[in-house]
């Protein structure tokens, strides 16, 4: 049977990654596109719960049913599952990512958002982002990539409660070094704000800052990019620190306060 | 040295849960609140960048320094020790919530997102919420709670990369059964849309849904919730599914694609 592909970003549906990844999973089943109409960078894992979404047919991909979304990448996952496709997909790409999520990128990443939430809904689900933010970026590399995880996940599966987060170097095809099955490095972002006065005499702050890797492994996804490999980190959303549970025995209380 | 608090939540600065929040605070140290101006919640770990901040001062507390933001409770944090502190509190709040963030929930809540947001810059941070959505809600229990586990923390600390996951049940005061450290529950919501034709007959979609709890662990939040105890859930934000990443070392590849 005909395997059914859902294909959601970030980038919003008008972006170069979303059409290059429809391409690649054109080539393993039938592709239908939930995707934002407008950019949702950075909106993590944000759902709209106090307003109604819009969804409209979108016809700018050949052959592939779309659907463009008024609301944020895990929105168009949830009304993709419930309301277009009315069943799970077989597979959830999430990408190609105008810009790297790696490390503690994950988090405030839209388009790890998505496939984090594919995976709460028990589907397999892949994130793909670039470490280039041109809105004309190369991704001749990272659809290589694409075709040779693409296939082996829909084969293999994953395991359960699990996606995939892929990040690619910014390199040629020929200089990417090859693949790495690796761990989320712990790195921090050193918050700045541009802070300025408005034509009103106001003030007003836009976030900017400077990425530090404060991780000592030598495992990491950010470890092995800096070395020219593609890098996978296999990403759940169990947040419990299991090691800290008996660390915090003493608060544990019975009775009246 | 009198400790510094640092005080946020994802209801916005005019919420009552905020208010009783603060009120505890002020027992263990100089509180200065930074909150949304609007309620965010949903919004998860979201950060506001195509667009600036606003910051104004906030009357509304009694000997507090407080201040009303424009973005999301994660924007409220960084803007909170970069801007308004210009240094890493001693510890972060974020609450009360007006609603449960147990099990998975804590992925989109805005509450939780602060205090992970907090841990990711290395300030002890706890996340506070009650089962209750009324705006009225009686944070009776909770404060009591608060009152226990603060001190306790500002004194012993966090495992490094650790915030606090603290909800409480609907109960009064007295039927509070005690406080669990506990795991993450994982259940799932089936959602469902409110579809709906506007005036014009164009479609829109308003989510809802099911919760439902999947977990058969005896020490997760959700089962001790359902018991009347408050829980705790050291919440960490590598999302490293270790495990499965030598299930997944067939991925790697050297060399060329």
């Amino acid at each position: 049977m005909n395997k059914l592909i859902l294909v959601t970003n970030d980038d919003s549906i008008h972006s170069k990654g979303i059409r290059e990844l429809v391409e690649v999973a054109k080539l393993f089943g039938e592709v239908v596109v939930v995707a934002p109409d407008k950019p949702q960078s950075g909106m993590g894992h944000a759902i709209t719960i106090s307003e109604p979404l819009r969804l409209y047919p979108f016809v700018g991909f050949s052959n592939v049913e779309a659907y463009s979304c008024s609301g944020t990448p895990v929105d168009c996952v949830k009304l993709a599952v419930f309301e277009v496709l009315k069943r799970k997909p077989d597979l959830l790409l999430s990408g190609i990512n105008h810009g790297e999520n790696s490390s503690t990128n994950v988090l405030y990443s839209g388009t790890m958002s998505a496939a984090i939430e594919g995976a709460m809904e028990g589907i397999p689900s892949i994130g793909f982002s670039l470490a280039d933010f041109d809105a004309d970026a190369d991704f001749h590399g990272t659809k290589e990539i694409a075709k040779k995880i693409i296939p082996s996940i829909l084969n293999n599966g994953l395991s359960k409660n699990t996606s995939l987060n892929v990040n690619v170097p910014k390199l040629s095809n020929e200089d990417i070094k090859g693949i790495k099955v690796c761990t989320q490095a712990h790195a921090y972002w050193e918050d700045k704000f541009d802070s300025r006065k408005d034509q009103f005499g106001r003030p007003y702050y836009w976030l900017t800052g400077e990425f530090s890797d404060m991780d000592q492994r030598k495992d990491t996804d950010l470890f092995y990019l800096k070395q020219g490999y593609a890098t996978v980190v296999p990403t759940h959303f169990d947040l419990t620190n299991y090691a800290a549970i008996n660390d915090l025995k003493y608060l544990n209380h019975e009775g009246e306060f």
